[in-house]
């Protein structure tokens, strides 16, 4: 059995990779054109994308920046250029990173085939990083390849889960309005404190919103915006849509944004990214019998067993020849860590079936009570091992990879 | 191999059951009584709590209530529960659930073995849910077991990780200030829309803070608050801390709190909290092993790989005598199967190692290639060993129980 990214185009890299959820992308590209008012023979919009990823990340509780975090082993900027790639469109990425960490994410890029990203040395503050990330796209330097885009996003590194679908609201409304961003509503009320730590006020949760990213401007407007903006807007300022406000009277147009928004701030969201991006890449298994050919009807018992309990894609039934005996079985542990290295996990099953090809070692420890009632025994296997297969695909348990469970 | 809840009281019962992470019990109890200025011969400060649980998780986007969804089989609501009763000086526990989920309270509330725990009907929003929990404290009922209480207590049923020294804190401030509540920085920035769905001015968000849970009063002022608003406050209000300032002008004192504090809300909230449960409550193992006495070192030089890798305590080492043959193990399955009702998993692991006592079958399997060089095969399947038990653990997978796992 395995699990395997659906849709990955890169095979042969490890770590998880992360397909679109909504299979948006033809259809968004076509809005786009046409929303950016585009005709045929004409030029469409350029769109860029910078990221600030200069933070430390100290409210994770842990020592390496959070967007450098690994979540089954990749780091978490990864599923967010991934996410931010995959959108056609999207002509430059460029990430602004600390110059410690310059060479962490160069080889993140190498080693997950990262393109179109340049990257920007980080500022000291949030809107420093992304005026670096700014000035990189206007300015037309010798032997750089950015040019100056119409509309560009602002992303955070740390929000892995942005889909194609409020990238093209934002920067739709970004081209109508002249600057856009996602909102959510809150979750908490929000306070205001007085001088001595005591309730000052409290906001009408209903009124307010919680801005989240991505963000889309005119080009023109957001980086007028930081080019007036004061050191201690640069310094203290949280909110790029209340510099294109502030600085060239821009309105932004709010976005309904979806909860995937959401940012990983502490260690709590690592956990629950994880989930997700197991959730979203344990979609298809792949069941290899080692059985006789006539009862290869077992695996699709096992296949209905399975369908009531996951929502999984059955990608193939391989039956291994009867010639292989369950020595070689024993060899998966083997085959297991060299498919590792695709991102396959493979682990062994053994479903208790007196008819099944079984070497006699190993026949007489599982099925020494088989008397009667087959069908009864049979069904029963099958349900455990749907409870074992549903179980490994849920985890994405790599520590049990190769080992030979029994149903 | 067993990963155990550390001080259960109730070994019987299934589902995790979680400790107090900080141990602060007796501390926090003895500097509340000081904190309320009782002193030795006199009664100690009568604290209770109240907890809404009526809301309908709309925006889980799971057809059960989010205070009903289970983690790891146990509701969610009854790890909040479990978290205030293993606080001694809170003595009434009163939450408030819809008509239609009344049944499913109480069969958790004995399934679990909840105490001090009273039901009253939620109103159609959380204020007013809250307002019954709060007469029926009030009110000197015929056959009531509830006495009106100095200080009350709120929390949210959805936020299971609340700590007894943040408790301590709000009902200390509370006494003090007669309302008291929990805040965190805001991870947003915070906006305000115009009517026509566009940026209207946003706020600072150094100045603003998130008004978390739990929070206390002293009952008079709350019950005076509540007993005074208006039918707005109670339908649209979200802010308990704004009707103590409003109605009884008391300014709430603020407490800084943990991020554990969060308030279970989306899907990815319950995956975040699976995480840190299985996080808290694996956190001992015991090593049951099947070898000959003498090769007893096997299993400290497994302990020692192991701290290493994990921050688990080992509770214990067993020697099954060596009469026992494999074919014993294989009766694990059943063994696990049994012992899973008491909340103990149990996985079978074969370290290879020569002198091992191991069954011809299956030591032929496992150590067929064993010629030369013992002591790096060891210390090779110890470190397997070690990368296996520390999957288990984190995983706490309920479906590979009673496998063998080689190492």
């Amino acid at each position: 059995m395995e699990a395997a990214p659906p849709g990955s185009s890169r095979p042969t890299e490890p770590g998880p990779c992360l397909s679109g959820q909504r299979g948006a992308d033809h259809a968004a590209s076509a809005s786009l054109q046409s929303a950016a008012g585009t005709e045929p023979g004409r030029h469409p919009l350029a769109v860029a994308a910078v990221l600030p990823a200069g933070g430390c990340g100290e409210r994770m509780g842990v020592p390496t920046p959070k967007q450098f975090c690994p979540i089954l082993e990749r780091p978490l900027i990864s599923y967010t250029l991934q996410a931010l790639e995959r959108v056609c469109w999207i002509k430059d990425i460029v990430v602004a990173v600390t110059g410690e960490n310059m060479e962490v994410m160069k080889s993140i890029i190498q080693k997950y085939q990262h393109k179109r990203i340049s990257l920007v040395e980080a500022g000291v503050t949030r809107h420093r990083s992304i005026f670096n990330g700014l000035k990189a796209l206007a300015e037309d330097q010798i032997n750089s390849k950015l040019s100056k885009p119409e509309v560009v996003i602002i992303h955070d590194a740390v929000r892995p889960f942005v889909e194609e679908d409020v990238l093209l609201k934002v920067v739709t409304a970004a081209k109508e309005h002249g600057a856009a961003g996602a909102i959510r509503p809150l979750v908490s009320t929000v306070i205001s404190p007085s001088a001595d730590g005591c309730l000052d006020y409290s906001l009408e949760r209903a009124r307010h919103r919680a801005s989240e990213m991505p963000q889309a401007f005119l080009f023109d407007v957001i980086y007028e915006a930081y080019q007036q903006c004061s050191d201690y807007d640069l310094e203290f300022g949280t909110e790029c849509l209340q510099l294109a406000l502030k600085y060239c009277c821009t309105k932004a147009k709010l976005v309904e944004g979806s909860p995937d928004l959401w940012k990983v701030t502490y260690k709590r969201d690592l956990y629950a990214a994880e989930s997700i991006i197991k959730e979203r890449i344990s979609q298809e298994i792949c069941v290899v019998m080692d059985t006789k050919e006539d009862n290869k009807h077992i695996g699709h018992l096992l296949e209905e067993v399975l369908k009531s309990e996951l929502n999984v894609h059955f990608l193939d039934f391989k039956l291994v020849p009867p010639s292989q005996k369950m020595e070689n079985l024993m060899k998966i542990r083997e085959f297991a860590k060299e498919v590792k290295e695709r991102n396959i996990l493979l682990y062994g099953l053994l479903i208790s079936y007196p008819q099944c090809l079984l070497p006699s070692t190993l026949e007489k420890l599982v099925i020494s009570p088989w008397t009667s009632n087959d069908d009864q025994k049979l069904q029963e296997s099958l349900r455990q091992g749907a409870i074992i297969i549903a179980s490994l695909i849920k985890e994405r348990n790599s520590g049990l990879i190769g080992q030979l469970l029994i149903a």
